[in-house]
């Protein structure tokens, strides 16, 4: 499996001595955002770059327009990014963001519909009474913004220390969003920005009616699974239509993405707005460091753990491995994508870029005494916090019940039941008003539990933290101390009744009393836990995250103070515009094309015989031997340079007319390293999306979808 | 352009790490061939390795029909394999080993059929009389073999220094090689073995009159040009058929191969005759380190100084493009290669395993008393050797005017006016009676010769040997000096008469006389210049290779002492036969299919939009909107695991059946270094072949060529 790689790598070691002369001399420059570089807010969009290099100036309306035609579509604690694509409120994802939500509604092996598996199948609603509601999915467009910054900073400007200014800003921002709410009605959450430089109250229209019309077969949606996953050329239909509702109508949009004719072309600009989830490029060479030998592992591990144990139950039988292939496949895709990242920041070439840029900052910042009083201890801040983490990483990684649904559902009730009982100055974020109908939400979903899935998780999982904690550690000893895991696991999965939403109804209903009282044995177990929680909590809460908080802060305003405002900030979930060329790439001396086909798809399936995981559902089997009047050379996917990152994914990509050219779904594997730094396009890093021509012609000719073609082509007003 | 490549190995570092590991355990078992290593000789095919790894148990009848069946095709110093396919003469080889016919075959811009150009457009003869006489292929087929290791061993037996025994071995030959002309009349050559341990005395059967019968158009020949050349997938239709003539009929094959119904399937043993051309797998650490430091730099300056003079020259119009491609394309070809071999040999990790088998044989040889006495000396010789090879090596590669073909005319008759006079037994290697025949076969070359980029590229050539080794080198002194290159270069080819066949046939009639008086300036000039690349040639040989030659005998005995016959000799140009799995590999955390498919090809001309080098000729792009009854499924290329090497061009890939399931014609990137050592099949190191229902296929339904199909399918007898 691995040994390829190695002769790969000789193949290139040659060559990349003679870059790294070429990196020393571009490093020893100040950074600025070159190329086509950066998750822009959209109050400060990249107007400068785009003008310079492509000529391209949007008006106001245009980029209003861009971002209230963009969504965020949120399930628990994952999601993705969509677009609308009619007045009736149309919104176009990817299958692999909705995908939580087709499981969901498809059924188990009992029952009367049994066996309805809409991930393997798809599913197509020709009408709309047709269409299935989904269980817990949320729907948010960023309706308008506004800076609170200086309200925030004012709210911390008396604290005495950092802890103390923590508890200050979570205040300051929970009394913002609640006037806010009060206000507007509208779903508001102060962001933080630049680390903290910036604050922004974002109020968003939110849905909760939300229903699929759409989606297709998996096997084509994730073709090529998780090999081809992070890789092109590629050959996957990886989108999925659902519609919001109001008042148990279709929603009347005011802006809506419009259909390019041709989709993306060779060569041109795209923007891609989004909602990328987290990029951590502010982090000081002592983070880094601890991601680089510890934190990175020990993530590795606790995924590695969980994928494994899902993959064992999946072996049991055609059906167990359906109720797992959704959670494992979301792991696999998390695990290559680590490997990705790791590999970026073991590679010493890629870390001395960022111990270089560490030490231009502080010698800029050293140079003057006011920003050396201001900024300079910063980084010693942070390196200093650091020094005692490693010992309490391992016991923060593994001390949670979050690997089972009911797990992390016991553990929410048994926070809620605390955290509701305070001020919601002083709750945790996720437990502030402004957050609790998500919550709630996230409580009652009606998605599936298969009991067995989470006896067979529960007891992997606390298996694998005794081995790595030990057990004479507390989380361990709060729970199987020395039993044995799977008798412990099936003990309390069976005893519990929190798969019932009568239950959590109830339990919610109940408030605090009531799940004080309860004595289903998951809610005892996670009460029990949680004060052992709480203090990992507020250990990792004083003793690190508040210095990294305020340091943070520190060193994004010096990097203001030294560069002024030419950077962009982390991705955090909130929407952001980038953009790129649509560009085909060199690798391993040859040319990668701009686009593949859904020729490419069937040479691919020939090439392997039709093997799994490379084999064609069966409308696309039949084009094999008569493609009919579907034209097999259609562009299927594309690539093209724009900054995306996780989160990213279901992003309309948009030509500079406003019009929807294509949808992204994923990166190539030369981006993955882009968490910690930007990878630049001539390196090959691509974004990769389904071009906007493959979704109108397999909607039409292979799923015989016509009114969802003509609801996607023909509503042009804005 | 070389950016993309060190991302990726960054990706790889990572996992290299843990294979060094792995490796280092390996190294220290004794090397035996595992896998499916090695270029075997006819005379101790690989039997055990066929029965254990793949139940294979071939008679001695199936290997001779085999070696029958397969023709080794030369033309100049170039060349490689074919193999036949009907009993009427019907030669199957590569189109870019028959390209250089092919080219010559084609017409220039003036003249009657000025314009035609078969390279570009392809040529099919629908009848014998149709069929083009090549200007100069020879067709050899190793009619028998037999061992005269002690004939030349009692021959050299009596040498007191390493210089005589070199000279004394060359007379054996020599004289063992008229000696089977005249008793059989076949062309005999003997051949060294395991760098001296065995000498052989090869006969073949050898056909002059060869005759083009088909050659597809050149860009699906070699669809993807340079950039795709050493990669997979690929989609190349890389075929050449010719006929083999015996007084002026087409001559009667007792043997031909039968063509597979079905092609090569998934995971089957294929069986690969031909004619290796060089591997330098049994070179000791101190060559290696030369060839590192500074051997394949020379190499690759003085074929990148030609091929910037090709491209520079192509630039000036399509007709010089046209003339100029040929070569440039070679050469293209060959730097790629070195590219590949010299990062295998700058990684440390190959080169490690290379110093470690020399240890332990050293070791090995050390430990026993007798065992030291005869071979332990053999490696300090070479490298003693080498100590005053790097100050010679400059001028080796560059004294020379083989860069144009009327330099190497030129030069070709200046040492054939001297070399001839001699007695056989004292001429070099090339001069000798055995050779003549086939050396004034490619003096009187009716091939084009275009004065214009003669010019361009002879003083190309001078002028960056000037730079390369200063004014006062003898060789610059007897050329250009300090004159302007290009007036120089002009003055000498256009004054010259080589290019005319009839001036040609008068020198070589009139013997070392005439060519001793002739005013031609080039052939004054090479004989101005013979004294000096004589001397060089004889400290080459004295200093060098005859050390060489002798120390890599003793090397090569004292590994048989240690190891015992399990090895297969360096590749020579002989025939040999390799084997191995058809099978794909992992690439980049994906899956590389085992074939590729028409699908795929359209595929990639459309993802690229059709640009050079993935534009289609026009039979090919009507496929996108009319495939008829042409099915885009059938298998285009595949991949395989046997261990093949330049010179391998054109090979028959053969089932355990004996018959012809595709034909070989490149290797994958992970292959390159395989000169120096066999890449394991673990590693994705393949040889890329088209598969055989392609070329019927194409035949048939794209090139009408239903005759061609025919006689290739219909003629089932041995």
């Amino acid at each position: 499996m691995v040994m390829n790689r190695n002769i790969l790598s000789r193949v290139r070691t040659f060559r990349a001595a003679v870059i790294i002369g070429l990196i020393g001399i571009s490093a020893i420059l100040i950074p600025v955002a070159i190329a086509d570089e950066g998750m822009w807010t959209f109050d400060s969009p990249p107007l400068r770059q785009w003008k310079e290099r492509y000529g391209f100036e949007p008006s106001q309306e245009w980029l209003d327009h861009i971002r209230l035609s963009t969504v965020r579509l949120s399930e628990g604690a994952g999601g993705g990014t969509g677009c609308i694509v009619s007045p009736d409120g149309l919104i176009m994802t990817n299958q692999h963001v909705g995908r939580g939500q087709v499981a969901k509604l498809s059924t188990g092996s009992t029952g009367s519909d049994a066996g309805r598996d809409l991930v393997r199948d798809g599913f197509y609603a020709p009408t709309r009474e047709a269409e299935l509601k989904c269980p817990d999915l949320e729907v948010n467009i960023l309706f308008s913004y506004e800076d609170v910054t200086t309200r925030v900073r004012d709210a911390v400007s008396k604290a005495v220390d950092s802890s103390t200014a923590s508890r200050l800003r979570r205040e300051a921002m929970a009394v913002i969003e609640r006037e806010s709410v009060a206000a507007t009605g509208l779903k508001s959450e102060v962001v933080t920005l630049y680390n903290g430089v910036e604050y922004w109250l974002y109020r968003f229209r939110r849905y909760t009616d939300v229903r699929l019309v759409f989606s297709p077969e998996e096997q084509i949606a994730y073709y090529g699974g998780d090999y081809d996953n992070f890789t092109y050329p590629r050959y996957c239909l990886d989108i999925t239509f659902f519609r919001v509702y109001e008042n148990g109508r279709p929603a009347r949009m005011d802006h809506h993405l419009t259909w390019s004719e041709k989709g993306a072309g060779d060569g041109e600009l795209v923007i891609v707005p989004g909602f990328p989830g987290s990029t951590a490029r502010l982090l000081t060479v002592a983070q880094l460091e601890f991601q680089r030998q510890i934190g990175n592992g020990l993530q590795m591990d606790v995924w590695t753990s969980r994928r494994d144990a899902l993959k064992e139950y999946g072996r049991r039988g055609d059906e167990q491995l359906r109720q797992s292939s959704a959670t494992r496949l979301g792991l696999e895709n998390s695990i290559k994508r680590l490997v990705g990242q790791q590999t970026g920041l073991q590679n010493q070439r890629i870390f001395q870029q960022k111990i270089d840029s560490e030490k231009r900052l502080r010698a800029a910042v050293a140079a003057r005494p006011e920003w050396q009083r201001e900024y300079g201890e910063a980084w010693t801040r942070i390196e200093k916090a650091y020094q005692d983490y490693p010992s309490m990483a391992r016991r923060l990684a593994w001390s949670s019940l979050a690997s089972t649904r009911l797990g992390t559902l016991a553990s929410s009730f048994a926070r809620y039941a605390e955290e509701i009982a305070r001020p919601n100055e002083k709750r945790s974020e996720q437990f502030r008003d402004s957050r609790l109908e998500s919550l709630r939400l996230s409580l009652l979903s009606r998605a599936p539990i298969y009991k067995e899935m989470e006896v067979a998780l529960l007891a992997a999982w606390l298996r694998d933290a005794r081995t790595a904690l030990g057990s004479t550690d507390p989380f361990i000893k709060a729970t199987i101390g020395s039993d044995d895991p799977q008798v412990f696991a099936r003990s309390l999965i069976s005893a519990s009744k929190l798969h019932d939403i009568e239950f959590r109804q109830g339990l919610i209903n109940g408030g605090p009393e009531a799940i004080s009282r309860s004595d289903d044995p998951l809610i005892q177990l996670a009460r029990r836990l949680e004060p052992t929680l709480r203090q990992l909590r507020d250990w990792q809460e004083t003793n690190l995250l508040s210095i990294e908080a305020a340091a943070g802060e520190k060193i994004a305003e010096a990097r203001f103070a030294v560069y002024g405002k030419t950077l962009y900030p982390d991705a955090n979930f909130n929407l952001r515009i980038t953009y790129g060329t649509v560009s085909g790439y060199e690798e391993d001396t040859t040319m990668v094309p701009y686009r593949t086909t859904f020729h490419g798809l069937l040479d691919r399936a020939s090439g392997f015989g039709g093997k799994s995981p490379y084999q064609l559902p069966d409308r696309y089997l039949r084009l094999l031997s008569a493609p009919g009047s579907f034209d097999l050379a259609t562009p299927l996917n594309f690539v093209y340079s724009a900054d995306t990152i996780g989160g990213n994914s279901g992003s309309p990509v948009i030509n500079r007319r406003g019009e929807l050219v294509g949808i992204n779904f994923d990166s190539n594997i030369q981006k993955l390293p882009n968490r910690y730094l930007y990878v630049d396009e001539a390196e090959g890093a691509r974004a990769v999306g389904v071009h906007s021509l493959a979704i109108t012609g397999a909607l039409d000719k292979l799923y015989n979808a016509q009114p969802l073609v003509r609801e996607i082509l023909t509503t042009k007003a804005r």
